[in-house]
């Protein structure tokens, strides 16, 4: 006697969910059973969104983020203006920064972050499109929205570096407590930096 | 200017993702743009996966696991005795049973339990199925696999008078203290069946 197991198209299928972040074996399992077991199309439908998105999305020539055109609903927004240039690591970070509603400019996303340990350098970032954009004169500020680690303060440096020759303003967004945290719950590096980043009240 | 926003096909790819058991609106996002920006053939395989399981795996005809002929490698298994027969709620709970390693029998999966709440009666589950498995005269046993809550208990319940009539032996697994649980995180209910189901040492 045989111990049982999933048919292989069903053991295939937790094979290629279990490649999804943030899901492992277990849940991988669960949603395979759910979508064979599923009396309607759901699981259909789920793996058209996929080819659909697949096939239809690519990285905006100007800012880097997704759309489904040569260049993203944001760089052809006329209303948007030019003039400042918010710099950030991935396509993933400019939707939380539109949505703090702070910002109404326009992205440029560099793909990465310097980073030795992963073989990462600058020569690996859209750091020349950046450059040519600067270039063309219309930007006055470019605001460096890079994470407040050391890859993120490398980059930082790196790019304010180059820019220094241009007629610019580079700034870097703020680090310092998180909205909502107490002092009891930052790490000694986080309350360091929000005293040497204090302002007048 | 507009609010920039994913375009449609991460949106839709967004919507449906979530629609998986155990994926919130934040892991669906993640998933998505992760579908999107892996550069290589990883969600297309997914997608394709999903439309093989979903064509090729039915229901196996004489237990209702999981199969892509008639009837599953259980039930066509000549080594797997027939006379004990283990009666589940779901497809889903045959294979936990299956990896203790402690039942070689064959399975009779139910597709669900009576629960008048969610309006599921002795009709919609595959019971005449089951009778006629019994009446056949092969089976010496029928262990009841159930839940230990109130829909498995009724469900229980309701098997067994149906089976009364049929010289085979009805029984039902233990109910008690989970392997490896102190008696500090049992609850009440558990320890009084733990009680109740006392064996001789």
């Amino acid at each position: 006697m045989k111990r049982a197991e999933y048919p292989e198209a069903i053991r295939d299928l937790i094979a290629q969910l279990k490649r999804m972040p943030g899901v492992g074996p277990r849940s991988a399992e669960r949603i395979a059973l759910w979508m064979v077991s599923a009396r309607n199309s759901r699981a259909g439908e789920i793996a058209e969104a996929i080819t659909t998105a697949q096939e239809h999305i690519r990285s905006c020539a100007a800012c880097g983020f997704y759309t489904n055109e040569e260049e993203c609903a944001m760089c052809t927004d006329p209303a948007r203006p030019a003039e400042v240039l918010c710099v950030v690591e991935q396509a993933t970070d400019i939707l939380p920064l539109e949505r703090s509603g702070a910002f109404h400019g326009r992205y440029h996303a560099l793909g990465g972050r310097i980073s030795p340990l992963d073989h990462v350098g600058p020569e690996d970032l859209r750091i020349s499109p950046l450059m040519e954009k600067v270039r063309s004169g219309e930007i006055h500020e470019v605001i460096l929205a890079l994470g407040a680690d050391v890859e993120g303060e490398a980059t930082a440096h790196y790019l304010a570096d180059l820019l220094k020759e241009f007629p610019v303003h580079v700034t870097r967004i703020a680090q310092g407590l998180p909205a909502g945290g107490g002092l009891e719950h930052a790490d000694e590096l986080t309350l360091s930096r929000a005293l040497s980043g204090r302002v007048k009240l």
